[in-house]
Parts: C-alpha cells; structure tokens; sequence
C-alpha cells in the first residue's frame, strides 16, 4: 500500500480524497494555488505544497509543478480529483515517466475516451448501441448529408477534438447542413486546429442516465445502480438521483451490463462512468465516458455502502476490487442536491467571497453532507463554483426528498448567494416529483416558473440568519 | 397521522426528534427554559414555548407547565426523548388524561419496569434469566443471608425503590451482610420512603450488552442486533458499538430473541431497550429495561438503516410497525463517541460557556454527526453535558474506527473543553481494539494510564485551531 499520495486538486473533492487516505493511514499532500493558502484540503491534509498562481493554468493544470511536489515530497501515486488534469492522457502519461501512479485508467485508455468521435467508433464495434450518426468522423459535406438522411434530422455535427462548446451546430433539415458544415468545420480548426467532424442525431426528450464501473487489473468487474442527472443548466448538473425513478429492473439490469461490457471492451482500469442518453421510449444511447470520480458519486456510495474514492486507491495499489457484483446491490433512494455559490436571481452569476457564517445541518438518518469550506473561510473567484454537496438517503424516493428538503431550509449560509432556494423549489416541482423531467427540463421550463414565482411570492427558504446568533 | 407534535426535552435529543417531524410533515413545537432562549431546537423547531426556569424542576420536569404548553399550542402528541420525563410513568398518565399521546409505553409498563425489584420479579416468572439472587424484595436479614450464600458472594443490596446510587451496598461477604442490610435499608428508607430492599449477585467482570426491540399494537415485534455499551465513565457511557464484537451469530440471535420474548411478556408497546449483563463465559443476566429511546440509537440506525425515531412517532400514532425482523439485518459496524462539555484532565468537571468556533467533520462515507450546538451558541451548566454524538459506520469494525479517529482528529471544539482527545486515546487502547473490555475497564484501567500519559506526551489530537480562520 502506498505510505504518501498527492491530491492534484482543490475544493470539495480534494477533501474528500484526504479524509480517505488518513483513514487508510496514508499521509497525504495538498496542493494549492496561491488564492488558496487557507482552503480547508489546504489544512486537512499532512503536508501541502504551493504549486502556483491563482488561475487554474498556472497551478491545478500546471502539470511540472504538481509533479514535481509529488517527486519533492516522496509521494508513490497522484490522485487527480474531478475536473483540472483528471481527464488529461498527457498528465497520466508524465506520471507513469515519473515513476508515480496515476489513480486512474491508463493514458491510453483516457486517450481513447477523451477521443469523442473514437470513443463512439470503439462502442459501436462492441455492439453498444450509440446515438444514430456518423461511425467516426465523417470526411466529406456529402457524407455528412447521407449519414443525416439516414439518422433523421435534427443532427448535431460536432468537432472530433471538440470541447467547451466550439465546433458544434445544430442542423434542423437538409438545407442547413451546407453552412452549418463549413462553419462548424472552419471553427473546429481555428480552436483545435483539426477539422475533423462528427454527426449525431439530436435525442430529444431524453434523459440523462449513467452508470458508474469499476475494474480491477484482474479483470474483476463490477458495475453500480444507475444515476439519473437530467436536471442540468448550462449543462452542470444540479440534482442527481439513484436509482432513475422511472427504470425497471430489467432495464437497470441491461443497462448496468451494458455499461460494464463497455468497459471490458476497452480493458478498462480503476472506476469510470458511461454516459447515456434514455428517449421516451427507454432506448438507450451511448454518450461518452468519463474516466473519472464524478462529482456525483455519494449517491452511489449511500445506496451501496461501499466507498468508492477508497476503493479507487485500492485498486489503483494493486489490489483486488474490494467488493463483487453481489455487494452493491440497490438499497433504497438517494438524492444529491450541488450548493454553488452563485445567484439564481441574477442568471446564476459566480458569488465569491468571504463565507461570514456556515451551518451545515448534519444529523440525523440518510444525511451527508461534503464540502470544500467552514465558516468564517472565502469562496475563491477563480475556480468552479461548486462549495458543498447534500446528500440524503431514504427507503423511499419520498423519504429522500423530504430530508434533502429539511436540511435545504436549515442549511445556513452567509456571505455568499447560493442557490439553495432554487434547490429546495425543485425538490417541490410536480414534474420532478413524478420524475418527469429531462436534460433540457430546468433551462425551458422550471427556471422561468421560478424566477416568475420568486417575483411574485417570498422564498421558500425560511432563513435561519436572523435566528443564529454570532 | 398527527398535525403538531410537542418536544419535552432539549438539546440534541430534541433537536433529532424536531427534525423527524419535519421530515413528516408535522409541525413541532419546541419548549424550553429560561436558561436555553438561543438553543438549537428552539431555533429548529416551528413553535416554542417557554416553560419555566434554568432549574429542570421548573422546567424540563415541570409536568403541569410542559401540559398546558401542549393543550395551548394543540399539541396531540408528545415526544419525551430521553432523560427529564421519559420514563415517569405519572407523566404518561397525566398525558392520557388530557388526551395527548405520549410517544413511548403506557405508564403501567413504565411503572412496571420502573420498579427494579418487580422488573427482576417479572423477568424471572417469564424464563428470562435474570442476575442471581432475590425475587422480588428481601424482607428480612434471614432472607438475604441465605439468598445470598446460594447467589455466592459478593452481592450488592439495592433499594426497590432506589436510583442515583442511594440505597446501594456492596457487600463482600457474610460478615459484611448484618451491617450493610441495616444501613442500606436506613438510607432507603429515608431517600424514598421505602425500606424495601433486593439482593442481587455481583457479576464482574461483565460486559453491557444491550438490545432494542420495538413493537406495535398489533403484536408485531423485532429486536435490533445488540450494543455492547461496556465502556463507562461513572455509570455513564462513553463509547458505544454495535455489534458486540466478541459475540458469536448464534449468541446474536438468542439474546436478541430473548429480549423481544421480555417485551412480549409485557406486552410493550413503542421502542425499548433490555440492558443485560455479560459473564466471561458469556452467560446473559437481564439488568433492566429502559422505556424510551436511548442516546445510543444511532449506531443501530447505522448498521439497519431503519429511522427509530420516525418509527416511534408512526407506531404510537397507531400504525403498523414499519419493518420487520428480515428488515433489520446487520450491516457492518458502527460506533458512537459521545462528545461531552467536560475537561477529563480536571476530574471531567464541566465546562460550560461560549462556543467559539465550531468545526463538525461532516463528509465523506459512514459519518454522521447530531449536535445540539451550534458555532457561536452557548453550553448551559445547568444540563446534561453531552453536546454531541460522533456516529461512524464501516464495512468492518476497523474502518468504522478509522474513520472515527479521522473524525475526532478534525473536530475543533473552541471556547469550551471537551473529552475529545480522551474518546480519540480510547480508541487507540489496545484492549478496547480487541474487545477486551468490560464495564469498569475505563476506571479500573484505561483512565490512570491515559492521564498518565498526558502528563508526559504531546496530546494524540492535532488540533486545528490555529488552522482555522475566524
């Protein structure tokens, strides 16, 4: 087992890989940014190195610094977190060069993930069922018409070597596809010099559904409940739930397999999590993969019990995957609900600054709660926004509403905006409740009720500030 | 289902209870002494009433002014908790007559097991087996003598009638009986007016096993897998877990069917808990019965996943029993340290005052935390000192330990002292890691050499309080 590990990350998540290496009794290293010299990973972990200024290029993606503190500080292996370098087959790649793992997949395989246009070609030669489109890129306009005609319009054509939105067009019919081709392919270019392009039939309604994985070395291979995270804006989640409210056994079964064949296709290593989109019919289409923790893996760990940023070191040390099929079997409900600091009120705007007072309302069943600050500690302006993360679970889908629901009006937090009331209104909408909703649910519907009801009423939240004393 | 649901208690207890009726949809009303204006469940709860002085005579005990709170505010229910008026069998009957249910047993069965002599009485004509010597009281010096040469010495003599530790003897042998008898019976007489005394045989070293069943109306009845409660500070617990980690499955199994069969025989209604005592050779002695919930009810919500509060609020509201035994099952572990407003390097004398800073180590898997403080609130030193409960869970009995000293380690406690470094060193001991303890191991052993070593060591807690930024 390893005696010291670096944390290549900040925040939430940086904690929470911390905390599990002092209860493994593995000394960790932070690192931090120099806007983050009193972040709570910061003062959690045993040592913790500077790596570099304040924006994320400079320190979190500053890949020689980070391993050069792992190298200075005798650290055996690198945990890169969500996010920052994570996902980055160079950075996996320098590790190995370094003599350090990386708890994760190999450079190859993040490689091939991190390849939108591969990553489909790959499933679709192991028989997963991809969204209808272009098998890999597609070369020619004229290729790109027949593939549309056979897909059926609306398609989206995007970048190969896409990301952050560039490259990608919406074609609703035949006679946009000319302009929509040369624009996307030009821009492709400028941004990742490669014009490479794909086609995917636009899935709508749909349902954002996911199915995290995990592999050991030995080809010991699990995989987890799925998770349902329609409710997104400006494509971050919001609220993710296990098990999806509207799947079946079956289904949750064949998808589940599906998922883990996937993973076998490609040999894969440590924990990941396949994307799918759901149509109202209950087709499921492969949408990417994530060779990562996610941001939204305590639901998973609160209907399973297991651990799975645990498991991840475990693993990632050579040893066998600490648990089999039969171990993580579906046990109830679980919500999580992200607290950003941010404000809803004003088009989600970033709200950073000092956190004046905190109360986290720990306590009782079904309740966790994961975050990244204490009271009386600052919100940086430089990095995501993503502060806390509640977690509850109930036997019933009912019961793990009505306690995120309860700790949502408890939680105190001054200083910042967070967007706690929008959370705790959706926890009340009909179409949530009866698990109506899609991916594009809260951006055409739900935000314009809210922003409509909070005009019109006071807030849901009843506050606790003025009833704290400090 | 009720509406309103009053709270006769405080602290963390009521806290808890508040915010299951919350999650039920009921309103709550909180009340509270002079001295608790600022506490936490009356900032939680819907309503509060004031019902007397800082005194708990005047206040938390105060049968006739908690009453009138409830009638006033429409309260059709009251939740005792645990402590103050849970096990007054008056109390309940006063509840009857003014047409409130009270969330707990009838009185006759508080009576019943309020009344150690006929408890023990009860016990052994239902094939219970109960600790060596008398059924029922003692009447005569003839009597014990010989009940006490068949029990074998030593003995302890107690008062029927007896609690905080009036009335007791312990007597080594039958030179010691003639003066002892005398004495105890004196001292009984005058605390309780009541000279009836009990005799019961001295079994040391023991462990406390302890078993909670619950049953409805209906005749449903479980019982939850056994706490070992063994380690003790001054008859109070300090540190509990489930399971008892030296019992075998089968031993499981029949003290937990033994316990339900005392419940039936009395026909229980609600939740309670039979307190047994253990021998080296595993034999099991029914202590007594407590007729409420216990301050250690978490660890069993941890490893069943059942809500034992919610639960006691839908069984007396007249519903089924909403699990059953097969629903029950152990899972894992899970501990309980219980952080006291104390300082254990001064004879633990209590410490009341400001909360400075308040840092609670909620995050990550199998940690739960329910507090009765908040950052900036106050400790009272007129009440119970405990002010909070470290709950941990784990697949294995060691990473539940883990991941509570990892907790203990990260808890900042400011302005007031606490026994958290005690609790944190007891969870080094070697002989509690083994299970080797019993219920004088804390002051026959563990507690010398603990303030031993603080006297010659840096303290095990690494303390975060400069770390923290305020």
């Amino acid at each position: 087992m390893y005696r010291k590990v670096l944390v290549a990350n900040r925040g939430e998540i940086a904690v929470r890989v911390i905390r599990v290496l002092k209860e493994l009794g593995i000394r960790s290293v932070a690192i931090y940014s120099e806007a983050d010299a009193n972040s709570l990973h910061v003062k959690l972990a045993d040592e913790a190195v500077c790596v570099g200024g304040p924006m994320p290029v400079a320190s979190y993606l500053n890949e020689r610094n980070i391993l050069s503190a792992a190298v200075l500080t005798g650290a055996e292996a690198i945990h890169p977190g969500f996010g920052f370098l994570s996902e980055s087959s160079e950075f996996a790649q320098m590790c190995g060069e370094c003599h350090i793992d990386f708890i994760g997949p190999t450079p190859e395989t993040i490689a091939l993930m991190g390849d939108k246009a591969k990553a489909r070609q790959t499933m679709h030669a192991h028989d997963i069922p991809v969204i209808p489109g272009s098998i890999g890129t597609v070369a020619t306009l004229a290729e790109a018409a027949k593939i549309a005609e056979t897909a059926g319009y609306p398609v989206l054509l995007k970048a190969a070597a896409g990301g952050g939105g560039k490259g990608i067009r919406r074609v609703n019919s035949k006679e946009e596809l000319t302009t929509a081709f040369q624009d996307a392919t030009r821009e492709a270019k400028g941004a990742f010099n490669d014009s490479a392009m794909y086609l995917e039939k636009i899935i709508a309604p749909a349902k954002h559904v996911e199915v995290q994985i995990f592999r050991d070395q030995f080809g010991n291979g699990v995989y987890f409940p799925e998770r349902d995270c329609s409710l997104q804006r400006n494509h971050q989640k919001v609220l993710e739930e296990t098990p999806c409210p509207v799947l079946t056994p079956e289904e949750r079964t064949y998808l589940g397999q599906t998922a883990l064949k996937a993973a076998e296709a490609i040999d894969y290593k440590n924990t990941g999590t396949v994307e799918f989109l759901m149509d109202q019919a209950h087709h499921f289409y492969f949408m990417e993969m994530n060779t990562r923790i996610q941001v939204e893996h305590p639901i998973t760990e609160m209907v399973t019990g297991v651990d799975l940023v645990k498991a991840q070191i475990l693993v990632a040390a050579g040893q066998n995957l600490p648990f089999m099929q039969a171990d993580v079997a579906l046990n109830g409900y679980a919500l999580e609900c992200r607290i950003n600091a941010e404000d809803p009120e004003n088009n989600f705007r970033p709200s950073a600054g000092h956190i004046d007072y905190l109360y986290l309302p720990t306590g009782g069943v079904g309740i966790r709660i994961d975050s990244g600050v204490y009271s009386g500690g600052d919100v940086s302006p430089y990095y995501d926004s993503m502060i806390a993360k509640l977690i509850t679970h109930g036997q019933t889908r009912l019961e793990a509403i009505a306690r995120m629901r309860r700790i949502l009006e408890e939680l105190d937090l001054e200083g910042i905006h967070s967007n706690s009331d929008f959370q705790r209104a959706l926890l009340d909408d009909p179409n949530y409740l009866t698990g109506k909703t899609n991916n594009s649910y809260i951006e055409r519907y739900f935000l314009k009720n809210y922003l409509k009801e909070r005009v019109n009423k006071e807030a849901h939240h009843v506050s606790l500030q003025e009833k704290f004393i400090r």
